[in-house]
């Protein structure tokens, strides 16, 4: 019996049963309730990922591929897997890893030369695809956590964490081993609307880590700087161009530019496979729009003060009125400090010299 | 029988049955509901004015007299007038139109050497503020709307117009009056968080107005600049220092950052009376913290799409999460293009020149 185990995702595998178990923590419904979801076919993988149960970049790719390495074990065409494959690479459009974990699966699959597949290999590709996301976290933490000094107040966004990845975390693994080190430091955390991944899952997680921590709503970042209460800002990223621009959720370019203007470092952590040497610049990332319903309320699970009912749903603007949702924006290199990676931190002038090539 | 009537306040008075009746829209309940407060003791306007059942800078002044015009027909000893209007000046720290129209109250209680008073000539000064900030809105209406261009795409904060004043609006009222010389403009509408002034009220004034419009959430606005969709951005003051700096509802000092990063000319709205020259700088403007509970989740009134219920208050931070909840932030006369009033636009070099001591 294989068993991982990580903060979001439990997969148990069974060789003698041909049998797989892939469990995914429901993100939708967190901090109020943690709720584990059975995946059992298609439909519901995809709709995890689009409803975001399942999300962040790395962890996306990761537990695609161990859907994958599930079906594998029942489909027995090779086409059929292939296809299914396809389907969940168009589930998101922006985070560049789930692309790269299964064109690391779909490698796999295609290895044999007739149309038969080795499911064991399968099993076996998708189990190191999570593996080696967990030692990717913990390099990028034991990098970035040299760049954080005792004292330091850091502002983050979005989430990056055990909740991301199917380890650590890329910018919140990075804060949990400076805080493991015994740094003494204070989180402020972006509440990061629409979708309220700050102030819903990364205000979950410090919590669980006990790591001192101020919730805030986005427009507050700037005000907290001029007061010079923060001293550094880290992020993660969902597709890096190879000349250091990045994607990240929406209000990560505010961030940057607030933190160029007031003289703050601004990091970006994520494993080197977030690169996408495919892409000159940020430009050529594609941005995902989603649905107008999550900027003219808020979409979760909510504990409802008045009567202690939970809902999944709110609205607040009026109906009818139009709106702009896209879920990423793009930051320039211009206004990144450093690029915290597995392998090292690159700086600017390693990205000019074409590191990311 | 003398009949004031705005947006967002009724004022009936009738001096031969020397009776007044005060009606406030209550804001918490909009886009959702249209409800008018009955406004009958000191309790219930300090409670209006603490939840934001009556909000904007102008509009806090205007209510407060019109109340104390009310109590004046009631109250016979000077010394209890007096302390009502001490008790409505502390409701809100930070607007100085509130603390401005109390001392021209104040002055008009005092008028008269012994311990009487004229209920009269208080209620005349009540209604003259009121005709006072309509005169007022339009005269920085029309100042403003010559910045505005054919074809703006034009930012704003919070809400400015006719549910912030008793006329039509600072910041609001110069789009109103540039969308009714027939220019072709476009407003993006920051939502505004932690209370929603920007989704709940200005999403449903301009609406009503037929002003085009887009509802992005805060952390966008530096995107759309990013990809030149933003031209202008427009915001109003609750206090505006001597040297330039101002007060203006948290999330304004990061819309003028980013405006000045990008090239944006960022204007400021408010009547001439919002200057506080005792203030010489943002530094000396007081900044009210408000409750935990706005960032932890929404306050508001919300239709529930699950089921059509109206809600007061949602909750989606984990319990116990440490909050920062400054209500305004400062942002420096360096990000300000110019100070659009009712006399006229003051420039950086008519501030220099010690216009506003």
């Amino acid at each position: 019996m294989i068993n991982l185990d990580s903060m979001a995702l439990k997969f148990n595998f069974s060789p003698t049963e041909k049998k797989i178990e892939l469990f995914l923590l429901d993100q939708t419904l967190l901090p109020q309730t943690e709720k584990w979801l059975l995946i059992e076919n298609l439909n519901q993988m995809i709709e995890a990922i689009q409803s975001l149960r399942v999300r962040g970049a790395p962890l996306i790719g990761v537990a695609a591929s161990l859907y994958l390495a599930k079906e594998s074990l029942n489909v027995t065409n090779k086409t059929d897997l292939l296809k299914i494959a396809d389907l969940l690479y168009e589930a998101r459009p922006t985070a560049v890893n789930l692309m790269n974990c299964l064109d690391r699966m779909k490698k796999t699959i295609c290895a044999n030369m007739d149309s038969n597949f080795s499911a064991e290999q399968i099993v076996q590709t998708a189990i190191e695809l999570f593996n080696q996301d967990v030692n990717l976290c913990d390099q990028i933490a034991a990098n970035g956590a040299e760049l954080i000094n005792d004292g330091d107040q850091i502002l983050t966004h979005c989430n990056t964490g055990g909740l991301a990845t199917a380890g650590v975390g890329t910018a919140l693994g990075v804060i949990r081993r400076a805080h493991e080190q015994g740094k003494k430091i204070h989180v402020y955390i972006d509440e990061t609307r629409p979708l309220l991944q700050g102030g819903r899952l990364t205000a979950w997680e410090l919590q669980k880590l006990n790591i001192p921590c101020t919730l805030i709503t986005d427009n507050m970042a700037a005000h907290l700087m001029s007061l010079k209460k923060i001293t550094k800002a880290i992020v993660g990223s969902d597709r890096i161009a190879a000349n250091g621009d990045f994607a990240n959720k929406i209000g990560t370019y505010s961030v940057a530019v607030n933190c160029y203007y007031h003289g703050i470092p601004f990091y970006v952590a994520a494993p080197f496979t977030t690169v996408d040497s495919k892409c000159k610049s940020g430009n050529d990332i594609p941005i995902e729009q989603r649905r107008p319903e999550e900027v003219l309320g808020a979409i979760g699970n909510f504990g409802i003060a008045t009567d202690g009912r939970i809902l999944d749903k709110i609205i607040w603007a009026p109906s009818g009125i139009n709106v702009y949702n896209p879920s990423f924006d793009m930051t320039p290199e211009k206004l990144t400090s450093a690029w915290i990676m597995d392998q090292k931190v690159f700086t600017k002038k390693d990205i000019s010299e074409g590191c990311f090539l």
